[in-house]
């Protein structure tokens, strides 16, 4: 299909302001309790819409589904009303139609399904919290959905090492609620934290807001419990921090989108709580000046930097116009967010503010506030965290997740906004500045094919040109996967491809994703 | 080949006084200026000693030699005196048989010669630094020797981003010395680093001092440049702190010892050159006292620990009688050095005062030293570093690097000391404590078959008990590679050799290394 179907068209006269209930999650979670704007029935199936043909699969039979009864008794959906909110995204951008969903508690049942669904010809679509931004978590026809759900055990936590083995299923915030109270935390952060879980965080390498200063999941999961698509079991899940027995297998699974094999246990290494956390929200007259004074930061404070965000005043905006958050700083056309985590309140704030006070008089920052409490600084991350959620309310939302060397960042933002002109509402940039990512969004009434147009492959192109990455952390999915090869040569996708064909033969696991179809 | 056959016999009579000097290499690289014990001739044939059979590759002939003189006149090496010390590795335990080697300056040089010997059917041995200690750097048989001594260009740095992209010939201290000049560090540093590779730390996956603060190379590594088998060019060599397009390949190349494809250039993130590092050389009285030192340290350090190193009185004993080393504490069975890196001396040395006064008061630590200023560190780095060496001197050495538990990690040491008793002249443990690795070393006057026997599969099986790593850094090479499975599943095992045999069909890369023959 070409690229200019890739995207929703948003269908008319949904209200945007309607916000449907999260489904099976607590509240807590943000990214689930500000849902998306239409309701499920309301978005077009993705078959149609993008007009793809379906793989000659098995089609599901009476006698699969009992089957499946027999080895999980209860545990086996086919209501249609219940299967509604597991064929849909959580941008409500794409539907599948799958007639089945099953809800293993453990590796063998995962194992059994998968035996049985290789030997059967059945697609299997693997799904965690369904909290992807790239239509890769949903079915795109009737591929039956794998939940993790139900596999939300923690086997156990070492405090002398920090490892943490623990089933696939388990939410994100919720072990990292545990490992505080034996004063650890998780590696990674991120917006869905409440319904994300880390089975499908490591199949998708999410990143998110820990990486500047914890590193990416390569380095942090220490093993891997993987079902391969014909059923077997490989039982990769060491918890040591080294090991050199061979080529290191689970990195193949690690943001293999699901599509090599399900992930059904992770070991993990879990730093130790920092005992003192500080934000700085600052103000910066330019984006030259929102890199010097990262480096600047990164300098000064050096090991207890803990995150550099950035966002432009547009980002501020949305959120104050749409979620009725107020800045304490305001005024400006670029805002930071620094934190530092420490084992030493003093000497940290002795840093920062030595730091600040560089910072001001050498005018790099114009205006900023920092906390130390809990309350202020949950407060002054909101204003980072809920930009998704404020774009979401803005419109129809084209999102870019791009990685590009820090110094030509905000350029594409710029040649963006100025290539589209009035044809965009919004143009916004915002991310893990600290990392290189930028989260490009552009906001319209509604889809339009001529704007896409004047995006794609614009965005792309622009991107290759400076050897940057289409997808720093969000992952290709069902939407970006034709686009790989702007970021990647032609012989390594060929070289993906006799992967995926040799650990699963018939294609039956999360097809349709990640790799370019035909070749 | 039987596991009893795995160790090399010492040669009798061969001084063990005798020091040769390093060959072409500077002699501030500690392990190559310290070099073992008898001349290159001395060590047996490989295939002679483990008997193993060489497979059907093809035989060099003068034309071949007349083609890669073709394409690199003047750097094809084949005067077998100037191939010896190519032939054997660093600890004289292995020696192949190779007629050439062949000296490559460009990535183009290298897929032209894998082109060829892949249409000719001719072995490559990939050689770096050749610092491996188990036996994985050297031919076995005639291999040709692929050399990157001559890719040594540094190809970019980046200031702002940390990031450093060379070919895979540099030197690691030279590479080191390069980033101190522009203010960051290599984020691995390891005893043979006057000598090492960049190419061969990333084939090997090599862990080493700093992997406790700056995480493994599968975090820092961030692209790689590798020919394959076939001559083939994968270039992945991006320069971006995330990217999620695809399946990560360049991890599957990391830490595959050469026999998955040869890595021509490396793109790796650096951390900023600390402002500050401290120094504390402790005693303790107990091992349990060693671990709860350890944790006490990594509560009170928090982000300023980089390095937690252990070492027993043996150890000490021999540093001190085979190099002459004199330690400023003594009297403890266990000795630890620990540690810090940050950017305040004010702070750390606050941290570490605080720190020692604890642990010293609660009586965790009898005795110790703390230095800041470079000359005495270097001098009780030394402690830990060179116990390599002055094993060497010991006589001779069966080696073991073992991943454990924290908890258990000496208890294999006591273990391995009751049962061998007499028959071993000295057991010692040392190791990166807080990466969980220990170094176990046996030494005896000579080789000999019985204490070999009863050394393996003890420790093997004892670490399988644990669910340890029978290779936590050193990796398999051609000496361990029949005892993966005591760390590594059947399923894991037969999946690698599926992805050997995909990536190298003819099984020309690094043959008889890494995976088990047979199956």
């Amino acid at each position: 299909y070409a690229s200019g179907t890739l995207q929703q068209r948003k269908p008319p006269g949904v209200p945007t302001s309607v916000v449907s209930r999260p489904w099976g999650v607590r509240p807590r979670g943000r990214r689930a309790f500000h849902a998306a704007s239409c309701s499920f029935q309301e978005v077009m199936l993705t078959s149609e819409r993008y007009r793809v043909q379906r793989l000659p699969f098995s089609h599901l039979s009476d006698r699969d589904v009992a089957f499946f009864e027999g080895i999980m008794p209860g545990r086996v959906i086919t209501n249609p009303e219940e299967l509604k909110p597991f064929n849909v995204d959580w941008l409500k951008s794409v539907r599948g139609d799958s007639k089945l969903m099953l809800k293993p508690q453990t590796t063998a049942e995962v194992s059994q399904v998968l035996r049985y669904c290789h030997e059967r010809n059945l697609a299997v679509n693997p799904q965690g919290g369904n909290t992807g931004l790239v239509g890769g978590s949903v079915p795109v026809f009737d591929e039956i959905i794998l939940s993790t759900v139900l596999m939300s055990r923690i086997i156990s936590f070492d405090k002398v090492s920090g490892i943490l083995v623990c089933q696939a299923g388990c939410v994100l915030e919720k072990l990292n609620e545990y490992l505080e109270e034996q004063g650890f935390i998780m590696p990674l952060d991120l917006g869905a934290k409440g319904s994300c879980h880390i089975g499908g965080n490591v199949a998708t390498n999410a990143g998110g807001l820990r990486l500047l200063r914890y590193g990416s999941l390569r380095g942090t999961v220490l093993g891997l419990e993987v079902v391969l698509a014909d059923g077997s079991v490989m039982d990769c899940l060491a918890s040591l921090r080294k090991d050199n027995t061979g080529y290191d297998l689970k990195q193949l699974f690690i943001g293999s989108e699901g599509t090599l094999g399900v992930i059904t246990a992770v070991s993990i290494l879990c730093p130790q709580k920092p005992k003192a956390v500080n934000l700085a929200f600052l103000g910066c007259q330019s984006f030259a000046k929102v890199l010097e004074t990262f480096t600047t930061c990164r300098a000064m404070l050096g090991e207890i930097l803990s995150a550099y965000e950035f966002m432009d005043e547009k980002c501020m905006e949305l959120v104050e116009k749409h979620l009725r958050l107020s800045s304490p700083v305001a005024g400006s056309p670029f805002y930071v967010l620094i934190e530092t985590s420490g084992s030493s309140s003093t000497h940290d704030e002795e840093k920062l503010n030595n730091f600040l006070e560089q910072a001001m008089t050498s005018g790099l920052v114009t205006d900023g506030t920092v906390a130390t409490d809990d309350k202020k600084i949950k407060t002054l991350w909101s204003l980072r965290e809920r930009i998704t959620e404020a774009l979401t309310h803005d419109g129809y939302v084209y999102k870019y997740d791009i990685s590009l060397p820090v110094g030509k960042l905000y350029d594409l933002v710029t040649d963006t906004r100025a290539r589209l002109g009035h044809n965009a509402k919004n143009v916004v940039g915002y991310g893990h500045l600290g990392d290189g990512n930028l989260h490009l969004n552009i906001t319209a009434d509604s889809y339009s094919h001529s704007l896409l147009d004047a995006i794609e492959p614009f965005v792309y192109e622009w991107t290759a040109r400076y050897h940057g990455s289409i997808s720093a952390e969000h992952g290709l999915g069902f939407k970006k996967k034709q686009f790989i090869q702007y970021s990647k040569p032609s012989e390594a996708v060929l070289l993906m491809q006799r992967f995926k064909a040799m650990l699963d033969p018939k294609g039956i696991l999360n097809p349709y994703k990640m790799l370019p179809s035909g070749s």
